[in-house]
């Protein structure tokens, strides 16, 4: 057994983390049907240096693995559990059932192991420390991640304030630094007020669950690509919800018509969507909230920290100039015209964590009734620390988000150019049509395991069936060098299992406004001279192939 | 105005820490009908200052100040916002419709700023950094969250992987450290597999919801002072409810009885209730779930890093002595016979996030299906190596626990001497009754105004109308001193508001287990043999008036 043990330790990157003491427990562990063996049978790794067909039937730690191909799923007999006396119901050979579905659908998610280094920010290490990669696909946008403005900061307060909050934000919890972020927020957005959750996950789920839960009558307008916390908020708000076709404004008035003007409405979407990088007619969707007396809901999750001038996003963005010169409530811009504005600390600016921005008013009635938000510890001070200096630092420094998009220029220019299938948006987000769960897999995998690239494959039920994409995220800290090496390493893949090319689409009529004939090309949201392109072009080929951040 | 903002920003808490610029557009801001004016009449202190009756209808941030008393809630018509035409929905009315609602039921929450210093732990600054209390009501029950231990890890950890983990666990925020706490929590919990979510909040709501809603027919046994996130996660599964009475064997009985045994059941129960410290009686509850065919499902958010040999919980301690001689999966123990556990690690652990642990399979599910865990950025990996760190060390040290149940037996015997009532309970939870709203606020701002001691008043809804609370929570920080100046601060406060004692609930028949005739006091978890309690008092009187930790 002891031999068997190193080998396995050897050869798994869950199994290496293991002690010895609890393998044996588990290889041991005959009475309850579990022991090693029958893990290994269900590992898809495992199973095939075991010379045997797999049943990949995993733990969480085991599905967290690299799976070196798929692996056909086979239903068998469950055994009984110590649960099951006949007349009880089978609870293990339910979980199982489950699984098996997610199997048989290819929708079954094994998680890469990805070690982001912040010294070598893009780069990561995966199972084994000496196994290097560069990461594609993160929501660290702009690296802020690993910017010492934040690191120090965070350092300071945990010497200062300790590891955790201690408590929710009524009963110890609330400290002047989570005070200060909010204040942060809410002058950020051009609000009253602003209220920090666990994520951005809790802050849509609990905000639309709990106001659209109390407007009486209220009935929620909600883009048919909103997020699944959007959708989870408004499922449990128990509020009626009319879905409009993905930012079809037509649509979404002759919904707003079918509804009585006196009864509440809300109208929920996003600046960026983060699948496929379209963009939500803010403008438009104001108008036609005044218009028939709906309030605005806007997740900039996607956008905050990377769009406007000092990074509120893409209602910020929308009057440029104007909140450039007056980057304040009541200037008139649309931004000041948004009700309520969700945003995430954890993606460009860095860490972890979500928040609301509204009206006075309103931010209290939520802080004041909201599950999600009263019954939770409150988010760590150097947690806390950190987002506040992040977000204060993107509200002057501009060159990490105009750096995120000359990138995403030159990577969907330099696809384009190889008819390599991009999914057309004028944003930062770069999905690469693969429209095949087994095709998108392969890539992924192909790229992690021959060219050091990690970019995630995306597959139902995150898009629809037939429309599964690479979703690669250029940012600042990526060089020339890896921009060269992920063209060709793309390039190398489709050609070696010929993966269709833009040309393909065109033929079949087009697939996720790939390939769509006629199609009027999308304008950037950053414009040429917002990025000042010819000046930065200039500079970038003088430091052509070093890191610009 | 300069001089008015400058003598504003002395008197406020929440003033002091906003700029200039922004006190200034804030004031300017007349179109939006919300000028400093405004705001300040309706704020608590500062519209006594103006001599003036206030109408308290505060921003987030100003309500998280410290009042210095109750304000009298005084409903007036609300002004027409810009969203407001005749036909529409009136928005920010029904916001403070709903505010003033709190208000007037006593409900409304102030948060006080109370900033914990990790070299100076248990004490804390409030608003202004010279002001220092001794806060007596955190959940970081062992003072984990400044220990070295942990917060040398999470600096390292910072400079090695950054702020934040950069993505959701299938894209990119999947890193060995997650894989590793999550190995070590199903060992520490005798289970095959954990996951770790944002907090033990969304880990009782997603997975209470996702499996609830899945399981065919499930019905749900939930105990009456289950904590708000697994009533969430109850109401989002759409499921079948039974509540039985709180810790009522006979009636969960009853209830099991009342359905078909071939239905899938959970019986959703917790160890230590965290407002009345009461613990439920899990082997009982073991043996009712076999005896009907339902799977168990354990909150020991209260109750991990503190109670058992390892800080496993209390169905670990149940079998104390078998756990500590053969800590492992499989060693006959009632810990092994619990079918999911969910705890959290920003109470004892001293961090933030929660997680569950259970069968693979189970575990597995939960990872696949649960939106609430897909859907949302994961645990910055310094939170994640500290609460690794942590778990591992109370794994290991006991000296916490033990001295965190001594000075709570003190502290709840010196109570009972001066016939302070505390609600009867064998945790670490010491209830102080008050039995009124206003009592308890007024208890909690004297302490923290007069006698430098904070524990925040627990209100309804969180506990019943009429028993309202303070909830001291000891920790093995509090030392001698300490304890004496808490208990002598008490006493002054009932002294001076004539407060009711022991007695006076008696003469009324009993309140919350307070005064009831014929009680039989409950036996504390951990016994005397446990603790090593000769050996221990006779320790701290060698070091008395000193720190133990």
């Amino acid at each position: 057994m002891e031999v068997a043990l190193m080998q396995a330790k050897k050869s798994c990157p869950f199994i290496h983390v293991t002690s010895t003491s609890t393998l044996k427990r588990l290889s041991n562990n005959a009475s309850s049907g579990n022991g090693l063996l029958r893990k290994a049978q269900q590992c898809p790794v495992m199973s095939q240096a075991m010379g045997q067909q797999a049943r990949p039937l995993s733990t969480s730690s085991i599905a967290a693995q690299t799976p070196t191909k798929t692996v056909k799923a086979e239903v068998k007999p469950t055994p009984v559990s110590h649960h099951s006396k006949s007349k009880h119901f089978d609870y293990e050979a339910f979980y199982q059932h489950e699984l098996e579905k997610k199997h048989q659908d290819k929708s079954y998610r094994y998680f890469n192991n990805i070690n982001r280094l912040a010294q070598k920010f893009p780069r990561a290490h995966t199972a084994r420390v000496e196994d290097e990669v560069t990461v594609w696909c993160a929501n660290d946008y702009l690296g802020m991640g690993r910017n010492p403005v934040l690191t120090e900061t965070m350092k300071r307060t945990l010497d200062r304030y300790g590891a955790g909050a201690g408590g929710t934000r009524n009963i110890a919890g609330n400290a002047d630094l989570h005070l200060r972020l909010e204040s942060e927020l809410a002058d950020l957005h051009h609000k009253e007020g602003a209220l920090v959750f666990s994520s951005c996950y809790v802050a849509n789920d609990a905000t639309l669950s709990t106001v659209a839960g109390k407007l009486p009558g209220c009935v929620i307008f909600s883009d048919a690509l909103n997020h699944a916390s959007m959708i989870q908020g408004v499922r449990h708000s128990g509020a009626q919800k009319k879905i409009f076709r993905h930012n079809d404004m037509a649509h979404l008035e002759e919904l707003l018509q079918s509804v009585d003007p006196s009864v509440p409405k809300i109208i929920a979407f996003e600046s960026v969507y983060s699948m496929c990088g379209s963009i939500g007619p803010i403008r438009e969707i104001v108008d036609l909230a005044k218009k028939y007396g709906a309030i605005t809901f806007l997740d900039e999750v996607h956008a905050v920290g990377m769009y406007g001038p000092r990074g509120a996003g893409v209602a910020e963005h929308l009057d440029y100039d104007l909140n450039a010169a007056q980057p304040t409530m009541g200037n008139g811009s649309v931004l000041d015209e948004i009700d309520i504005i969700t945003g995430t600390l954890g993606k460009a600016y860095g860490v972890v964590g979500g928040y609301i921005a509204g009206s006075a008013l309103f931010v209290d009635m939520v802080r004041s009734y909201a599950p999600g938000f009263i019954f939770t510890t409150s988010l760590p001070p150097a947690v806390v620390s950190g987002a506040l200096e992040s977000v204060k630092y993107l509200k002057e420094s501009t060159v990490e988000r105009e750096m995120q998009q000359i990138n995403t220029r030159d990577v969907k220019s330099r696809l384009g150019e190889l008819g390599i299938p991009v999914v057309p948006n004028p944003s930062h987000i770069v999905p690469v049509l693969l429209g095949d769960a087994a095709a998108a897999k392969l890539a992924s995998d192909e790229l992690l395991s021959e060219h050091g690239i990690y970019v995630q494959s995306i597959n139902y039920p995150t898009v629809p069936r037939g429309e599964e994409r690479l979703r690669i995220t250029p940012t600042p800290g990526h060089n020339g060098k890896m921009i060269d090496h992920l063209v060709d390493s793309l390039e190398r893949i489709w050609d070696r299992y010929d993966f269709k090319r833009v040309n393909d689409w065109v033929e079949q009529g087009g697939c996720a406004g790939v390939g769509v004939e006629n199609a009027v090309p999308p304008t950037p949201m950053w414009t040429d001279k917002q990025l000042g392109l010819d000046k930065v072009i200039e500079e970038r080929a003088v430091r052509s192939g070093t890191s610009v951040v």
